[in-house]
């Protein structure tokens, strides 16, 4: 079977007009360094943190794009997506600061604390049986009755040239912070919006810097598909890093295969050790997805030593009652 | 019985000192801001992160200034305390800045992960007994065969005039961020150095900017000596914020009487939602203590509504496997 086609593939120039649109809407966040991990590590780390974003995640980047780029006549319908995740809290809190709605198709069962953060960001919840044929019927439903305006998660050319402000930003912030850009990048890769994002900047801003995907063991669809040369999709992958267990798409696909330099994975155990030692030394609150980097980097330390590598933090939303060292 | 006179009270022109000697060792910590804190309280915050200095605690501050501070003849016979906390963290770092030796006495029942951070630091561990008499033995057979200089973890002029650098920094960062000054600064009191430095600044800079102090309910002898007029100490206090269990002593005491406002507390359960909340909302790692400004700002939310608040988080140093809203 043939990968589709992207219909629409964002440019350099999308990017920079996402930047001016959503400026007023997102943080400028900031950069952190440790010397206790760079010592660690024997890398120079520049950690670019997400977690502080508004809605706790980066994906208020994507989906602040798609909400302020839509013409009156659009917006006035409201936007509709069916994550259950950071993309679902950013695009109501996008949605409420253009004043318009915004609908979220979620499972009945997805956990209480899930409804009501959507709730709280202003999100409108239509509830389907856990299944994807449901959610696929109830989404066409909703989308019919209110003519909204759907957002992927991240296969979506307004989300990927959203997040590709991050890595502007943090381009400018390290060369600011130390006189010069870093040889690295390492992002985690999920769908693959956050790297794509990377990739469409980086390749245009600063092509010497190497882009690294870091992924789960236990949901590496994406290195696979690095490896295979088209898309391989996990079919219930199952990892603490629950922001990174869904596919790669075409037009993620078309920047991992063309820009990526290396897809590395981190087994479940690495990955909350990694995250444990960063709350410990950084004194940060960030979700399981976003040590998958630095676990990735703890175990191939020969490739990173003596390099200066950008570390992206992608997001803080974590359920505080259940941290995955604690047995309970 | 009248409460002992301090032997010398530090002035600003120490603070201003202290600021140039420190400068190299420690970090200008941020002040980080949440919108959604402003809505719950009604009052404009700037929240102080402490928890993101080096060694884990604004005691870098006080203990470094001790430390540079020393005539090499005196630094080279080393420094010594008998803290257990982040007090005994920061004169180890500032020590091993200096490339001198720190004796930290400490019972021999305190927490392995306690031990093992001193030591990290590069501490050097001398145990006693878990009474006050055998460690006061102790601690005199390690200053007699070292020479050590003894630094207080607060009632001493060098540590509190290192202190006052972190209000004298935050009054140029909340000037920059906004234009002008806050109208309130709010941080936990225990032995009442962080108060202290902070009273010994402001009076001089700012002394329009009132000064609350917060304290657990069940550890109130500050609360109880201000409105006493004379230091009243508490046999065992037990708290989760268990950084401030200590006693006011006349140095300090000197500060409260002098430039305090108030003094305010709050209970365990408000002070451990007010710990969650902000962990959550602001993404940052702190300790139980740090949460007691937020805690007694929601408690109290007539007097704060509408004014611009410092508030001081003091550390970031907490055992991640005992958070107190996760029963084990």
């Amino acid at each position: 079977m043939k990968d589709a086609v992207p219909e629409y593939i964002p440019t350099y120039d999308d990017v920079l007009a996402a930047h001016e649109r959503i400026r007023p809407h997102i943080h400028r966040t900031p950069v952190l360094t440790s010397s206790y991990l760079n010592g660690l590590t024997g890398a120079e780390l520049f950690f670019k943190c997400e977690n502080f974003q508004k809605a706790g995640a980066f994906k208020v980047r994507g989906a602040s794009n798609a909400v302020f780029g839509l013409s009156d006549e659009m917006a006035e319908k409201g936007v509709a997506t069916h994550s259950s995740g950071n993309h679902a809290l950013s695009l109501s809190y996008a949605a409420g600061r253009r004043g318009i709605p915004c609908h979220v198709v979620m499972p009945r069962t997805a956990p209480q604390a899930k409804k009501d953060a959507v709730k709280g960001y202003g999100g409108i919840i239509t509830e389907c049986e856990p299944s994807t044929s449901s959610r696929e019927a109830v989404f066409a439903e909703v989308q019919a009755a209110t003519g909204a305006e759907f957002v992927h998660p991240y296969n979506d050319p307004r989300v990927i040239a959203g997040q590709g402000t991050c890595s502007r930003e943090f381009m400018e912030q390290v060369t600011d912070m130390t006189g010069g850009p870093v040889d690295m990048m390492v992002a985690p890769i999920g769908g693959g919006g956050m790297i794509s994002g990377t990739c469409l900047t980086l390749s245009n801003i600063a092509p010497d810097v190497q882009i690294i995907a870091s992924e789960p063991e236990q949901a590496d669809d994406a290195a696979r598909s690095f490896k295979a040369g088209h898309i391989i999709a996990d079919d219930a992958p199952d990892t603490v890093a629950d922001g990174l267990k869904v596919p790669l798409k075409e037009l993620t696909w078309h920047f991992v295969r063309n820009h990526v330099t290396d897809i590395l994975t981190a087994s479940e155990e690495e990955i909350i050790d990694a995250m444990k030692l960063t709350w410990q030394r950084m004194k940060i609150v960030m979700e399981p997805s976003c040590a998958v980097p630095l676990a990735t980097i703890l175990k191939n330390k020969d490739r990173f030593a003596g390099k200066r590598v950008g570390v992206i933090i992608t997001g803080g939303n974590v359920d505080l009652d259940r941290l995955p060292w604690i047995k309970s």
